[in-house]
């Protein structure tokens, strides 16, 4: 595997800046890829995310019966493949065979990590209560990975109906956040 | 106002890309800025927003209390407005004065909308109930503004210490996604 492990107290660097996700779910070893961008760091350590799944997804099934998932961030270069398992379902379709991804086994979770995306986190699910109003799920990262070659990673971030931006330069302000 | 209004349906064009905004919120008169990336989309229409500000935000309590806010999109022109309104405390500080913002009135909330900013949202806090455990706020966007002359706005993207990544190219993928 390509990625190291990354300290979870960094874990908010990589959502933070809001990028499209794949999250991957595993359910009687079958796993699934769904692209993702309602999402958010809800605390810094231990990381929790805010994380919506809609009922219409197939992969809100796996998630409430396992309560696992990953979080895979992928640049640009994978942008077929993302706009790809967004366009098709897990009920009919093995994303990770269509779109030439890779699945690696997780340390703590069975859902699989995507070893082509330069991130993932094995998550679990510890609060579903607004997964039936809101189809919000609290998940918490228990382990993270990063590929320390991409420093400056090209993340896609959606616009809406295909639209996509791509990461642009980074640039340091005088700010005491976090 | 250089702003016009924005179907409501077209929002979560606006957040879903992740970037800062600077939440507004106008307590006795009282109006305070606080810089933000926590937040995501949780449904389309009417637009909803999960929003976590933290009990240690000075913006928490006129949150609380008032239930309202607008929530603004800066590009990278106000990268020093964006900041300073992380590093200060509206304990203390006219934010609007000292980091030469413009205060609009909005039309649906007391919390003012933020001129110089490409885009506005006025929200109510519709669900309060994980403000104590998560300090997340459930937003519903009462009415949108932008600026229609930005149409590629340079967003900011915090990537945590100060590091922000500016908003780079849109690509158009082949995504069915709204």
């Amino acid at each position: 595997m390509r990625k190291k492990s990354l300290p979870l107290s960094d874990v908010y660097r990589l959502l933070e800046p809001g990028p499209v996700v794949l999250i991957t779910t595993a359910d009687k070893g079958r796993a699934d890829i769904m692209t993702q961008s309602w999402h958010t760091m809800i605390d810094f350590e231990p990381p929790l995310i805010g994380c919506v799944i809609s009922n219409r997804n197939f992969s809100f099934g796996p998630l409430m019966k396992t309560k696992e998932c990953t979080i895979n961030i992928p640049t640009v270069e994978l942008s077929s493949a993302v706009a790809g398992c967004g366009n098709t379902s897990g009920r009919d379709t093995d994303k990770f065979k269509r779109f030439h991804l890779t699945p690696v086994a997780a340390s703590r979770v069975k859902a699989p990590l995507i070893d082509e995306c330069y991130a993932s986190l094995e998550c679990r699910v510890i609060d579903a209560k607004m997964a039936g109003k809101y189809n919000l799920f609290i998940l918490k990262v228990l382990k993270a990975w990063i590929d320390p070659a991409q420093k400056n990673p090209k993340t896609l971030h959606h616009r809406g109906n295909g639209k996509f931006m791509v990461a642009g330069k980074t640039v340091t302000l005088r700010s005491r956040a976090k």
